[in-house]
């Protein structure tokens, strides 16, 4: 796809600085681009890239537009306006419609005409694909499933039974939606299986990433709201709900029945545990674990830095000996005459 | 499928109150469940709900009986005797006899006439599959493999050659198992495959993990005991050994030739390195980290709970300067006049 | 495969010390092995089995031969020279030359006579498939893809469009390769796809575990360099570059952008967060979390041990309080009457 400067600006509304009629065809790092790509800058730490780029145009804040040197397309939120030209610079290829003759489809299932099935799929009884759907090689589609509208699975993802995929969503492959989540009973040393009955709703706009796994509720469901990103081998235990919005970062858990609210920013490698509320626009950081609900907006921590293994080691002995640190402080505090000091208000 | 309360409370060998003719067809929650449905009250949190269902009957414990509004089914263990009236109620449908046109068999593999093989399965040479086994779609069985009667695999399930699987397990879509372990030699900056001769041994009554990876060992097998259950997005290494009955939630991994004892149960995310043992009756709690074997039945921690950002960054910053602390300390008790007190018996 | 151990000794370059006639067919481990398989020491822990092994031949160094009472093949690195005569007497069996009947290959995709393609891949369109490669059953190769010589990938395993696999490698089962990396620009309450558009360029000898995932860059390539070796479940995002022979234990990621250098070892359960740069020849120990580039080859970690519950949660409630330590440790070295104490360097 190609576009000129003044076709860009016309269609996502932004201010131009330059020759209208110059034509770009991809986007590039400040650093890469030639003429013929529109690169971004919305990031400080690349303000000498941006003195030096070649890039056909830039997309950049108002303030930002005197350090350009090459034509700039000024928008109010940078990088969602390079995000957008950079989608219609290189739009998805459309579904193909027809499904392969190695693709194994159920006699009662429903594929719109307009969606294309890719070989060694299997579509069980009952399913109905929606319009402009793309199946990808070997995805493998449980009974009484719902894909609705322009929703794309990528090669061999997973869809089990009765889960029910909103709208232009993206699943990733390897993704693994619906299988049973991990409840047992136990009986006399053992464990006896808690069927899992329920289902997973997928919103619409949903992606989610390669090798994640979402776990179908043991009698409700387990819910993803409108507009959830889930990045790659991320596991959402059954009965989960996350919220509209929702972003969560790579290798990232919730355990069963824990809400999560809108908005929230989780990032890599985050363990929440089970039957917690999370309310709305939370950000929690890197491989924080969470142990209790959380009703106040803002931002969570939880990790200590690596650090040079000498020096980490005696952290860790005097982490292990605090005890013995605050035994010598009290018998300090009685030392110095004025008896045990008052507790301090946070202590346990 | 229905049954009576009577048939229920004789099958399962339960205390009824109520009308032993009243007909349920499904379970569900105190809140939800309808007059149709069997409910089950064992967490005490949930004593509200229990004084306003509307359930057909609730499962509970004979202390119970007097708080609950509809007819009640009286167990030693509400929730064991629950999961077993659940799956009475939603029978897993039985294995379809025959194999799917699309599937690729090996002339000299063997499949039981009563077992199913979905479409697009391939099944290696000398490969077994028992009694009313199930092999769900695009599953992938190597060569010289067992599967044992009654054992299920999900769709799009991997096990690799001479890997042995017991009766009656439930293998979630996307578990690989089999593939090689991590093993290489270093040689001259770069590293010799060490090649895994062994295979992976595993019980019966096993469940196994949506994306749940368990590696063949070096030269003796991986062995996952009876009735072990294993959640999602697991890495068990090759030539671990876990012992019966043991519970691991998701994300948890177990590095190389770590033996896990009997009845364990493992928190999500937790790690244990390699070489380690670890006894029966051991619990871990969420996202511990197990450095040392552990020789002694009981329960073990290690995780410092996220808090609020600022906060943490205030503790992290005092963690790092535990160093100054304890010169401090050691400051004051020499200026005491005391000398140095006698130092901890815990300390490094 | 079978062997004297003359040949072995010669093949390899190593001492013999025992009678070059003997055969052998396997290996095994000095408690196991019989006089049909060879055995390596190279742990002192295993000292006692080396005393009373019954192996047809033992791998050590020079230093340990007197403790060896069956014949020795000394080497300089035995776990090497050990790992080599592994691979000797068990190879691979050699790809079968052919396209499964059920293979869905596109019309101008190039395979080599010499690769087999097993039952249920699906090739696409303009891919190239080298010489002697091996493609396991079930795996989807995307279009415009190159899979250099001798490469071999387990059954079902995804490479997507335009990926780039060197000479050599190994894909494990479930190994996604080439996925969008995750990308969105906030706006408006939503967020907007940026488009993927890299690709990822894996190098020579490159191993990549069961269920890993590595993304494909947003602008510029992921690279994995030649001689990398990543295990299960790791998640490689968006512009990721792993310099040569570096070595990642399972369930480790790396986050966007973030540079590793060559020769790394990087244990289980790591997290390295993106935009940073790692140097060569740094080791990062189980479970670290990596927040800062790192400039200096060394030895980092970063983990808690797990304890005693009871014992753990006393930690806990110290470290909670470290705050309330501090402030007790001024009014002490305040009412010590030398006024406040310098503060230490390290202070934050």
């Amino acid at each position: 796809m190609s576009a000129s400067l003044g076709e860009l600006a016309e269609r996502f509304e932004l201010g131009l600085h330059g020759p209208a009629e110059r034509r770009v065809t991809t986007v590039g790092t400040l650093a890469t681009a030639d003429v013929s790509a529109v690169a971004f800058f919305a990031n400080p730490l690349y303000r000498a890239q941006l003195g030096t780029t070649r890039a056909g145009a830039v997309v950049l804040h108002e303030r930002d537009r005197a350090a350009c040197p090459v034509p700039a397309l000024v928008a109010a939120n940078p990088y969602a306006a390079y995000a957008r030209i950079a989608g219609f610079l290189h739009p998805l290829s459309p579904a193909a419609p027809g499904i392969h003759a190695s693709a194994s489809v159920a006699g009662d299932a429903s594929v719109a005409d307009s969606a294309e099935v890719q070989a060694h799929v299997c579509i069980g009884s009952g399913t109905r694909i929606g319009p402009r759907c793309l199946i990808g090689a070997g995805s493998i589609i449980g009974a009484h499933v719902v894909i609705e509208a322009d929703t794309r699975l990528a090669p061999r993802v997973v869809v089990l039974d009765r889960v029910h995929v909103g709208a232009r969503c993206l699943l990733h492959s390897g993704a693994v939606v619906g299988a049973d989540g991990f409840g047992f009973a136990a009986d006399r040393g053992g464990w006896i299986k808690v069927p899992q009955l329920g289902s997973v709703m997928i919103g619409n706009d949903v992606e989610i990433g390669a090798n994640t796994a979402i776990d179908r509720g043991t009698i409700e469901n387990t819910v993803i709201g409108d507009g959830v990103k889930l990045d790659n081998l991320i596991q959402i235990a059954h009965n989960v709900r996350i919220g509209a919005h929702t972003v969560m970062a790579g290798m990232s858990g919730i355990a069963g029945s824990t809400r999560v609210g809108e908005r929230c920013l989780i990032g890599g490698a985050v363990s929440i545990i089970g039957h917690l509320e999370i309310c709305d626009d939370v950000t929690i950081l890197v491989r924080s674990v969470v142990t209790r609900s959380i009703k106040l907006a803002g931002t969570y921590s939880g990790v200590l830095p690596a650090d040079e293994a000498a020096r980490w080691r005696r952290k860790v002995a005097r982490f292990n000996r605090l005890d013995g640190f605050e035994e010598r402080l009290r018998r300090l505090e009685q030392g110095a005459g004025a008896g045990p000091q008052k507790r301090d208000k946070d202590h346990g």
